[in-house]
Order: structure tokens, then sequence, then C-alpha cells
């Protein structure tokens, strides 16, 4: 209950701070003989590491995974599956300097308060460091939804808004060739500059992602309480930096009336139950259940707290100073942030068709 | 973990159908010697319950709570306190033409899908009369809360939009006062007139909620996943017709720096822990713990789906039809969900207390 | 996570008083389409029930249960199934004269210092009364294990040792043939001397029952603290007056050595697994997993503490006093403790199922 | 909730095979500021590590662990301890000859039929191995004891029974002046030689535990399903060979009438809420909350079956076959796990101690 877990069948419990020894989790519920080798979480992991391109931390984090239980001649056995990454690139002296003042914005004061001490190095257990595990997690969990789908589906998730800046059309296949995760080309230049600018003045940037789950079977979610788009809203609020979580039309669906909001159905039997949707509004989640369309889900990352420029604070002696970050950040945490979205989707789909199993495989 | 409780120590379980005998619930985490009358319960659930205005469906449900445990000589055990409504005002024969056709923008269709079949008389379970425990139990999680917090607090929901509308100022004190829960007297009649013109295109209308809760400690919340904020969008995304949650600026946020959106702190003495905030971009919350500001969030509200114009649709045989929803509904959901709203922001504070005080008390 | 229920996927949450307005529960993860009467549930109350012979308390309880939700049209929706038995035979003026007395091996005293206060009306929440809504969930876990098990099983509780006095043999037929639930017809007239003779004496009676559920699959449990044994361990020990719990050959085990109690196998073809045992030392669980054999427990019950002889107490203002208990009271619990084993191992066994089926089904 | 964890508010989550590459755990729920160091954790696991006399398998695990997190200059911090210790010990060659064979006794049958596969180097993940992790979590456990309760407590085990030899008289002080944790100095002798007897007839021998919990306050437990003694019943029947749990008299109450089995109370200023007991049949749990007086338990230990005479099998194809264990194993498992009932005990203490102060601190 303590906190440092998430899903219920499928569950994932981490540790680690930053720039402690190692940091690790522990997956439960994938189940045996789905062959699994440790070079597919690390390919993973390559994506969200941070230093391949200049929009993004230069810290140099090898983030080199290890299996350490649960998987016996390259197949999982059923047992938990322990991954442990250990910590190598420790700048701890860029954090001396901070060691007693609290950043704005940043975890330091309220982890101080509750806590009454704080691992100031980097940010400790409150770093983004730690969602390193949520995207290994997000593999296996990924392997649990391909064991038990039979047909084509995939999530993706993509950087849709930087500063002002949109994007204006959406194709999967970009999101790859570019190193902002962006479905459009042509907002990439237009994103970058505002990154480069935000960099320039020694600020940072806030963005927009957008995670679409096309091919799930309608069903996942467990009224009233654990709906699918509440423990999606849970896990993706749980990312650090993240502000706001939409479903489907989201806070647009204010400016809607009922009538244009309703997605009508019509008979198509080429539809998965033969039956059709005119429109997505509801971002493929009716009463808290999937109901076969694409899930569609947005979140609202706000700029990276570090930032070089001077900010008023105190110390924990509740004296006035200022604060001014010199380490290697990312000046628009949002890129970083897509892959995590990504995984944490591939969790909670995971779990609630692991669920939806229990009573109705 | 079947999905019908949420709380891990003050903790709430619910049952029950909008047509069948009756809806209840079980809470349990409420500390004993607490004065408890059955009329504390009823006051709050005569604020949620609908036909007290034209804006509201006129469906008369009587709602009287009764407490059937967990109280002796009108004080809290420690046990848990099971709470009981009886179901009245049963006009199932309006739900007979829609008993073989899938309404748009409900759950008809996907608990249909996943249970083979569904309670259609008025939604069943989807039916948003659940959120009468939801009520219920805000009352004794405000209760948890007055037991262990000797500082003045308040946890306040109000209306701030409604379509396009929004208000312009906030006071606590207009919200009863209007049967729209709005805090800003000026913004009542042009949230009037934008519902009754709905009403009038036999159309409904969406809304957005915020959520102000004051003089809480900070520390609430535990890193990484059970983050406070994390907790609170599940327990408002819960909420039915909710399809966004917001914590502080939310997806404003985007458009902010990092030096923008720095909620930088002074000495201030006469600050609860002697740190004054310049600000509040952050909605009382960093790196998932409260920091002693006031918890601020915001939820959009989906316009009802049930509307009496006609919408394309399918039987369960799958054949093309049309449905139009003559039944007594709420042209916005959005103001009755107001004080649901607001309780489930207390359960989610009272749980998180709970779990403070475990190790921190 | 406040105590009131257990099950994970099979869930099952009480609540009441004895001699409060009312008992109850709800009961999640019974799957859709089950058919369902109560007169199911009410069929199994009435064998728990007390009154019904002179060997248990001559206390008047109906027991009349309700469905308030869940089922519609005869069969289960999906949705939590919510259980209602209105409490109607108060003889609380019986219990005035304790009011203020801890009575020895109850739960009064640890209630008290725990609360600070405590419901003295027949034990409040610690009475056994609550055991009814057990009975009432094993019904309920009947029905899912019914669902999906295709071929025979049973799960049969039988009463083995009252006082000194042991069974010899064990027929499943003679178990509802006498009012002990006993399962040697030879037995019952020793057994029966032993209860008479205890309540002569103004005193009570031990007993032991046995619980044997077969033709389950092999797998259930998980490793490794939920293990099978281990989750029958804790719901059995939750029982009223339960003080131990054995599996196979229990404690005897002891007295054993490896080559003895080892349960060797065989290839057998008309056996589930085409492998047959030797013996069932392990009584159907090895490493937390069920087998396939027969699944074997036994629980210890202690004497009713409530007897009509004086003993030494004290006041809750510290004085020494001596207590009487005149109630109507069971002369041996053991006896209506057999239904209530027999519906949680029925409850484990589902919850465990459902569990499997997540990754096995 | 996929069973490799247990606590609530104090959870233990583990991982690993016996012959993986580590096993290793988190523990969520130690409060911040406990001073804490590596060493005694050691101490701990030193204590259960084999080949430390001739009476246990002289199998050579360092069992050396690592802290990877949640502890930072010396103290721990709030967040969750993750522990490591790396596997060295492969003698992996002696268990080829049973890759094919399911040893009778062991989870080999069960593991294979649920999973599919196994992993058949020495026990894989249902290897007491895992104990290791339980050990050290207990140390945990204790500094959470430590940090709340400011009177003397204390935590013991110690072996009681061997084959059917019994010790006469228990003295805390002498449990670690022996290899085989016996409080009874003139018992060692005797189950010394019933340990060597098994070995020599190539055979093994059965314990019991006997564990003690002195000095800790009353009402933890939270009824009905949660009772103190549920949990520690569930809790011990997790330990890998355990086949009963008993608390206070247990099975021995069967033999008692009500009269003698009430622990009659007394005024005593001198006891801890000025109530004194004059027998403690019940173990210190009424009702399923601790009452205030020493808790007591007692755990089956079965024969390790592991054995080096041939016993009748099957392999995987269905053939009948002999197997004998060849390998280094404990003639008496109960021996080492003593301090692992030990562990487990402070587990389930420490997590309904942050239970009780949620509500009651």
């Amino acid at each position: 209950m303590t906190g440092n877990g998430f899903g219920e069948i499928f569950r994932v419990t981490t540790f680690g701070e930053s720039h402690g020894p190692a940091i690790g989790c522990i997956v439960e519920g994938v189940p045996a003989q789905i062959p699994l080798d440790v070079s597919e979480i690390q390919t993973a992991l390559d994506r969200r590491r941070p230093g391949q391109s200049d929009f993004t931390t230069q810290r140099k984090e090898s983030d080199k995974v290890q299996i350490l239980s649960g998987v016996f001649n390259g197949r999982t056995t059923g047992t938990p599956i322990g991954l442990l990454i250990l910590n190598e690139d420790h700048h701890s002296a860029d954090y001396a300097q901070i060691a007693d003042k609290f950043r704005p914005g940043h975890a330091d004061l309220p982890y101080f308060l509750k806590y009454g001490n704080r691992d100031y190095r980097g940010g400790g257990r409150a770093s983004a460091r730690e969602t390193a595990m949520r995207v290994a997690a997000g593999v296996l969990a990924q392997k649990v939804l391909n064991r038990f789908i039979k047909t084509p589906f995939d999530i993706t998730a993509g950087l849709i808004q930087v500063g002002k800046e949109k994007i204006e059309t959406w194709d999967n296949a970009e999101i790859n060739k570019n190193p902002l995760f962006c479905p459009d080309p042509l907002a990439v230049p237009r994103f970058e500059k505002v990154i480069r600018n935000a960099r320039e003045n020694k600020d940072s940037v806030g963005a927009v992602i957008e995670i679409r789950a096309c091919g799930f079977p309608a069903g996942l979610g467990e009224p009233v309480y654990d709906r699918l788009d509440a423990d999606l809203a849970k896990a993706l609020m749980s990312i650090n930096a993240v502000k706001g979580v939409e479903i489907g039309d989201g806070f647009d669906v204010t400016g809607l009336t009922g009538t244009q909001n309703a997605d009508e159905f019509f008979a198509d039997p080429t539809a998965p139950n033969g039956i059709g949707f005119k429109s997505n509004h509801a971002g493929g989640i009716l009463g808290g259940l999937s109901t076969g369309q694409p899930i569609i889900a947005r979140i609202a990352v706000k700029p990276t707290p570090s930032v070089a420029s001077e900010l008023q604070t105190v110390t924990a002696e509740k004296e006035n100073t200022t604060v001014c970050t010199v380490g290697r950040h990312d000046p628009c945490v949002g890129i970083r942030a897509v892959p995590v979205a990504e995984a944490m989707t591939a969790c909670v789909l995971a779990d609630h068709l692991l669920r939806l199993r229990a009573q109705y495989a």
C-alpha cells in the first residue's frame, strides 16, 4: 500500500534514487512461458535514455538493465521478474550548492517537510530517473498483451504540443524518426525552435503528449472506481511533471452539446462487434469500460523546474536566498516523458486485460 | 480489488443499481468515538438530490439514508459503517423502449459487450445514482479530517464553466446561494441561459468544476505511484461523465516557461512552515506531496448523453434504428457533480491523512 | 485495507453488529449471467441458524436475507451483490448486567482498550453473528466454482472432535443427518453426551472441524506469500473462536520422518494429470499450490467463553468483580462453525480459481 | 496482488530463485530518520545462514546483503529500501539428475502443472533460500517497532520439539547458545540425537517452533478479517514446510472446558492497563486483537522432503522411476526456520502497529 507499486495482477513495484547505488523493480503477474530476452528491455530503455540529442539532458546514463529472476532458459517462469540498473554517472558535486536550498517547482520542500531529511542529490526518489523502471515494466506489459490479444494492437504516444506550438497531423511512422517523438514532421522544426529558445533564455518549456491505444477489446475496466479511464488517469498523473490528464475530447467536451458529443452507432459487419461508431469523442471509454474504439488520452507536462535562471527561495533555516540550477537538465521534460506515458498505458491495459480474463476469459 | 471500492485506510465500498431495491455502502477506517448523527449525512445528500431546481432532473429521489452499523449511542465505534438508501421512484416503464437499444454516450454498449446482459433501467450500476453513496462517504471523510486537523480547513467545489461561459470571480459564500453551485453570482444568469437553451433544443451541455482544498498539512501523498495528485486524478475521473482532470494550472502550464511556472519561496513567519509561496501554479502539490498551499483541481464534465433528440444507434441484434431519451434527465450533469467532486476530494484527503499518520503522527 | 473484507478478485466485505439494525455484505467478483435465487442463500443460512437443536443457542434469528443488487431477472449482472439481514431478536436487556464488565475469553477488553468504547450488547462486531454473512458469501463462491469447474467437486466440513471424543470414520452422507454436522454416526451420541455434560456443569466445550475439498485443479495458490495454505490459514483463523489451523497431517507431521511423510508418485492414467499419489500427508498442497489431491484442513475451536458459571473479572473502573453470562449461548460453538468453515474454504478457493484464470485460463 | 508481497503499510515484496543471479526485496513503510547500517541486516542473515553446524546443510551461502536504496547518510529516508543478495554457490549440476523427475513432497509437480515449466535447480522460487529476504525484512520490522514502542519488547522464537522429543523449560538466554535455537539446554542433546539418527538413516525429521512476542500494546489487529491471529497464521503458514499454526493453547484448547480456558482478570495496578490476567490460554489475542499479554504462536515444520533415500516418483513423461536427492540438505529444516518465524512475526507486528497508529496514535 505504501505507494511504490501499481497494478493489481500485473503489478510493478520500484525502488531507488537517482544518485543511490541502483534503481530496480519487481514485476509480478507475467504468465510463464513467454520468450524474453534482456535486449528487448534494453532497447526500450535506450529510447528513453538521456543524452541522445541536444534537446535532452547531456547526463550520461548507461541504463544497462539486468534480469535477476523470473526467466529461465529464455522464457518467463511465472515467478516475479527482478530488474536492476546500477547508477553510474554520479555528478553529486553538482548538487552540493543546493543541498540546503529548496528548488521552486521541485519536490524538495514537501519531501523535507514530510520526511525530515532529503536526498538532495538530483531529486533522489523524486527524480525522473525512476521512470526508467516504468519503461522496463512497459516492455513486460506489452509481452502480456501480446500473449493474449491475437489481433493487431498498438500503443503509441507522441509529442503533440510544445509551448504554444501544436501538431497538425498524426503519423505513427514519423514518431521514431525525430528526437522529439513528434508524429507531425512539419511540427518538428517549430517544436525545436521553441525548445532552443527556452534553453538560450536559461528557461524551459511545457508540452502535451497524446497516447493512442488501438486494437483493444471492449470491456476493459472495472466499474465503478477502477474504471479504465480512472486507472489511466492515476497512472499518467503519477508520471513526474504531469499536471493534467484528458480522455477523448477531454476539456474540449465542455464546448460541445450532448448531441454533438454523442458517438452515434451504426451496423457495421466489418467492425469488431458488428457495430460502428460515427465518431470518437469519448476516447474509446464509456462508463469506465473500453468500447473497442481507439483509447485516446492526453497529458500536460509542465516545464522543467530546474532552470539556469536565478529564482527566489529559502534555505532549510528559513533564510531568503536564490537558487540557480547549473546541472544538466532537459529544457523540455515532455520529450522523455513520451516513452514513459506509453509504458504506463501498456501497464494499465495489461493489468486490466488480466483482470478481465479472471472472469471473462 | 474488483472495482467497487476506493481508499486504503479510509475505504468506501459501494453496491446498488439505479432501479434495484437499494443502494448502499460500507465505510471503513473511521476512528471510534466521533459523534455522528444520521441527519449530518442526510443534509449532504439533500444537497446533491435531484428535483430541487428546474436545472436538474425532476426525478424524485427521497434519498433517505439509514445507518445500519458502526455507530452506538451517537458515536462511531471503530467498526465499519453500513449505509443504506432504499430506491423508491421507479419509472422503469420509461426505459422499456430503450431496453434493446444502445444509447450513444452511455455505458449501455460496453456493459453489454462485457457482461452479456445489462440492467437497462436507467443505467443500472453505471447510473449517477451511485454517487449518492460517494456524497454520504464524503461526510464521514470530513469527520475524519475534523478529528485530526486542529486548524481551520475547507474543501469547496464550484461550477466555474457551463458550455463556453466561465466565471470571473470566486466567492465561497456564493456557492450555496444558487442552484448551480456557482461561486460567481454574476455568472449565474449566464450559466442559466446556456442550460435553458440546451434544454429547449432537446440537448444538454458540458461544464467545468473546480475544487479548492485549503488548510491541509504538507506531506499528504505517497510517492511515487500513490501521489496525492494521482489519487485525486483517479478519484475524480471515476465520477460519471468526467473526461479530464487538472491540478493547479493544468493544461495551461504548457504555455508557461519554467521561470513563469516556478512558485518561488520566501521566508514568511506567518506561514504554516515559515515559508511563503509567491504563486500557486502547482495547485498545492509538488512531487506528489501536498505543500501546505491550497490544493486546486479542475474536472471537465461532458454534456448529459441522455437527450430528447433523436440519435442514430443499433439494437442488440445489430439493426440500425434511432433512440430518443424521453426520461427525466439533467440538462447539465455538471451541476449535481459538484457535491460529488467535493466528497471524492474529502475521501482522498482523509485516506492520505490516515496514511501519513501511520508513520508520521 | 481496514480489515472488514477478504479475497482479491472474489471479494467479500461485511458490516454489522449483533444487536444493531442489520448485518450485511458486498460480494464482488461474481461473473455475470449466473442464475441466482435468494432461496439458495437462505437455505445455506438456515443450516447455520441457531435454535435448531438443543445443542445450540436457543436465540431465534430468522436470518432472512435480501439481495439488494447485482441480480437482474434471476441472473447475476457482474456488478456487486449486496446482501442484507435485518436483526430481529434483540434481548439487549440480557446484556445490561455485563455492560461494565469484561467477560474473560471475549473480545470485550481489547475492543475497549483499542476503541475506547464498546458495543456490549452480545459482542457487537465481535459476535459470531457476523459469520452469517460468511455463509451467504460461501454460496456465491460455490456459484463461481460451479461456473468454471466442469468436473465434480465438493467442499465438505465435519465436526471430528468434541472435547476429547473423536470420530473414527468419515462419511460425507452422514454430516447433514445429525445436528452436529458429524461425519461418523457412531460418534454422535458420544459428542452429544460431552456437550450435554458441559451445559449441565454451566460450562462449554471445544471442538475440532475438518474440511475436505475434493476435485479441485492443481495450481491454485500464488507463491510465495499468497500460498493456498497461507490464505486458507488466514481465512479459517479469522473465524470466531478458532485457535489453530492445520493442513494435511498438520502437527502430526512432526512425528514422521521425511520418507514416511513423502507422498510418492506413480503413473496413473486414470488420475487427473496422469499421476497418482500413494498418500496425502500434504493435504493436497505443496509449495503453496494445490496438487489436485483432496485439500484437507483442520481447525481447533475453543469452548464458548460465555458460560453460566461465575468467573473472576474487573470492571472498566478496574474493580474486582465476577461475571456470569446468563444469555442464550452455544455450549459448543464448534457446531455452528462447521458451515462457516465450509464457506470460508469455498471463498478462498473461488478467489484463487479466478486468480489462476487471469493468467492461465 | 500476485503473491510476492505481504503487509499493508509495512510491506515486503521479494523476488529471486535459489539458483538465479540474485535474490532481493523491496521494503516499504519504514519511517524516515531511523539509523540503519547494513551490518545490522548482515548479522541477522548470518544467524539463518546454512553451513554453521553439522545439523544444517553444508551449502555455502555467503548471503552478503547490499542496501540499494532508502538510506542516506546512515539514516532511512522514508523511501523504499531495496535489498540484494547475489547468489554465489551454484552447484546446479547436483540437480541435473532430477531435472526430469518430480521430487515427492516438493513443489516440483504443482509448479510444473501450473506454469508448464520449472526451474529445477534447487527448488527455484520455491526454495527456502527466499526466506533470507524475510529475515532481512524482519530487521527493518524490528526498527519500526523500536521507533514507536517506548517500553521493552521482545520477539523470540525457539525450537521446542524435534521428532517426538520436546523441551521442558524455556529460557530466552539459552536460545543463541546452541546451534538448534533451543530454549532448553537439557533438550539439546536429545534433539541432536534425533537429527543425527535421521541423517544416518538417509532421512529427515520434523519439528515444532514456538514464537513469543512480549511487551506489545493491546489493540493490534483489525477485526474481523485482518485479525492479528489471522495475519500471523497467514505469515507463518507461508514459510516453507510449515503445515500447522496455533495461537495460545491451540489444538489443546479442545480438551479444556470454557471455565478452564477462561483467562480471568483481576485488578493489578502494576499491569500495563491496570488489569492482570490469571492465565494466558488465549496466547495474548482475543477477538483478533492483542490484549497486552505475551503473544504466543507455534508452528509445525515438516521433515525436509529432500532425503538421500530412494523414493518412488514419475518423470514429466509420466513414467515410473525413483529419485534420491544427493544434494546438501538440512536433515531438519525446522532449525533454520526459527529466525524466519521470528522475522515474519516481527513483520506482522510492525505492520499492525503502523495500522493502529493511523487512527489511534
